[in-house]
C-alpha cells in the first residue's frame, strides 16, 4: 500500500472530519490548498510527540491519536483561531493494521471534536514520532498574543489545572487510583479539550493568552515577558479538580496546579469591565486567579496575602542545553 | 536555555531569510501568523528525514540542513506556489551546540536561497528526526495538480535524473569517485535545489507536475492514475549528467534516471504550443521526454520504439503493509 493509499484508508475519517470549508485540495498531491475568508490570516503551529519522552511506548494508540491533534490544537486556541487543518508527520517501526486503526479512529476522534480535517501528511519508518502542524484562521489583527497584558487586568484561567500532571503517575503505571479518581484525571490527560470556543470569545476582550503547557507558573512568566509587566497569582484562587485533590491531597493538588505541565488550559489577561459578558455567555469555567501590576516576573501569594514564590520548575525541553 | 531562546540563538538567520512578506508573526508566540494577497491561496506540506533511514546517522549537519528543508520546498515548486516559510519539528537526542549551528546555517543558506522564513518550530529530545512543513502562495485556481494531463499533452522533466541516487553509494561511503564525477552527484544529494521558478512559470501552462521522489517511472504513474491517460516516457530522450554517466556507464546511469528516487526535479505535462515560450525564457533545462496518450499506466520504449517497460521499482515507504 502506498503513502496515499496508506493514509485514505487508514485516515478517511480525520481527513473529511471538518465539512471541507477553507480546505480547497486535501491528500494526495505535492500539497494541499488552503482558502482564508477576506481580511483573516493563517495561524500555524507544530508539535512533536516521541515515545518514551511524551508518551510511554505501550500506551493505547486511541488514546495517543486523541492527544496528539488535542495538543498541537490547543495552540490554535491559545490565539482565538478557527481550527481548518492539520498536517501529520507519523514515524512508525514495524507496526500492524490494528495500531494504525485504533491511532487513526483516536485522531479522528479529535478531528470531528475540533472541526478540523487531516489535510495531508508523511508516513516514515523510524521510532515512533508523531509531529502536527495545525492550521487555523484569524481576523487579522485580532489574534491573541502573549505580549499585551497591561497593569490594571485580571488574570485569568479556563479551568483547573494539575490534572494531567496528576494523571502521570497513573498514565505510567506508578500508582493506582479509585475509578472516580483516575477516570477525571486520564481523561483529562489523554483528551485535553482544546478551548477553541473560548479563545475565539476572548478575540477583542482578552490583552494577553496562551495554553498552559509548561505549568501555570512558568506560562505566567511568558505572558509577563512578553508583555512588560508583573503578574501577582492568588494561590486560593488557583482551581484544582475535586479529583486531584482527592489523589493527591491539598498540597500536592496545588502543587501539581502550579507547576505541572501539559494542561491545555488558557491562562488570559482582560480588563474587568470583560469579565460580566465573560459569565453572561455561559464560560463558568473561567477562574480569576490574579492580576497584573507594573513590574516584571511572576509573584504567588498565599491566603494572607504573603509572597510565598516558589523558584520556578515549568518543563522545559534543553533547558540543560548551553 | 528555552525552546524559544534556542529558536531564536541557533536560527536567528534562517527565521529572516525571507524578508517578511507574507509572515505577520514569526517565532515566539503559541503560533505563527501568515497573510495572503487576495485571491491567492495557501499550499502546504510535510516532509520527515528520520536519522538511519533518510540519512546517515553521522552526516555533515549543514549539509542536512540544506537538504531537509530543499526536499520540503520541492513541494512547492511542484504546485507552481511561491515560497513564504516554514515550520521545524527538530528531535534531537544529546547533540551539542556545534551540530546545532551547523545544521542551522545549513539550513538558513537553503532558506535564503528559496526566499523562505522560519515561522516556528518545536525541539523535542529523541531519536534525531526532522519534519519540515512549508507554506507557500498561488493565485487561486492557478496551483499545478497532478490530475490535468490530457492527450497529446507533451512530459517533461526539469533537469538530469539521476543524479541522487547515483550519489547514494558515496554518501553512504560504499564507494568512491574522482572529484569530477563525486562532487556534482553529492551537491545534487545534499542541495537539490527546489525549481520554484520553473514552477511558478508553468502555472497556467503545465497540465500536470510533480517533483520526482519516488523515481520517473513511479512518479510518472502518479500522474497517469491521477489524470486517467497514459504516459509513454523515450528512453532515448531520458536526459543524464555527464558525472552520473561517467561515474555509473551509461546503462546503469539510465536505470538511475528511471528508477532512483530523490532527485527533486519537476515533472510535467503541457501541450506542445507551451513549449516555445518556455524556451524563449531560457528554461535551458527542460527536457522533453515523451507524451501523453489515451489509455493508463507508464510505458517506457526505446530508441527504435519498442516497449521495455520494467517492472515499477519507485521507493516508497509502507509498500509492504497490507
Amino acid at each position: 500500500m502506498g503513502e496515499f493509499e496508506l493514509i485514505n484508508h487508514y485516515f478517511a475519517s480525520a481527513a473529511c472530519a471538518q465539512g471541507g470549508e477553507g480546505v480547497v485540495l486535501g491528500i494526495g498531491d505535492d500539497c494541499a490548498l488552503l482558502s482564508l475568508p477576506p481580511g483573516e490570516q493563517l495561524a500555524v503551529s507544530t508539535d512533536t510527540l516521541v515515545a518514551g519522552v511524551h508518551f510511554p511506548d505501550a500506551c493505547d494508540p486511541g488514546l495517543l491519536g486523541q492527544r496528539s491533534l488535542a495538543v498541537a490544537a490547543s495552540d490554535l486556541a491559545a490565539m482565538g483561531a478557527t481550527a481548518i487543518g492539520f498536517t501529520l508527520a507519523l514515524t512508525l517501526p514495524e507496526v500492524g493494521p490494528a495500531w494504525l486503526q485504533a491511532y487513526a479512529n483516536g485522531l479522528s476522534r479529535m478531528a470531528h471534536r475540533c472541526r478540523m480535517s487531516l489535510v495531508g501528511g508523511d508516513t516514515t519508518r523510524g521510532p515512533l514520532s508523531i509531529t502536527i502542524t495545525v492550521f487555523g484562521r484569524v481576523p487579522a489583527g485580532q489574534a491573541l498574543r502573549r505580549s499585551g497584558a497591561r497593569p490594571g487586568d485580571v488574570l485569568c484561567v479556563g479551568g483547573p489545572l494539575g490534572n494531567a500532571a496528576g494523571a502521570l503517575p497513573l498514565v505510567l503505571g506508578q500508582r493506582q487510583a479509585p475509578a472516580e479518581q483516575a477516570e477525571p484525571l486520564l481523561n483529562h490527560y489523554w483528551a485535553p479539550m482544546p478551548q477553541l470556543t473560548l479563545g475565539q470569545w476572548l478575540r477583542g476582550s482578552a490583552t494577553a493568552a496562551l495554553d498552559i503547557s509548561d505549568g501555570l507558573l512558568a506560562d505566567c512568566g511568558h505572558i509577563a515577558k512578553a508583555s512588560g509587566v508583573a503578574l501577582q497569582v492568588n494561590l486560593a484562587q488557583v482551581p484544582v479538580s475535586p479529583a486531584l485533590q482527592a489523589f493527591l491531597g491539598h498540597d500536592a493538588a496545588l502543587q501539581a496546579a502550579l507547576t505541572g505541565g501539559d494542561d491545555y488550559v488558557l491562562a488570559f489577561t482582560l480588563p474587568p469591565e470583560a469579565l460580566a459578558p465573560l459569565a453572561s455567555l455561559g464560560f463558568i469555567e473561567v477562574h480569576v486567579i490574579g492580576r497584573v501590576l507594573e513590574g516584571q516576573g511572576v509573584t504567588l501569594l498565599d491566603r494572607d496575602g504573603q509572597d510565598i514564590t516558589p523558584v520556578q520548575r515549568g518543563y522545559q525541553h534543553f533547558r540543560e542545553t548551553p
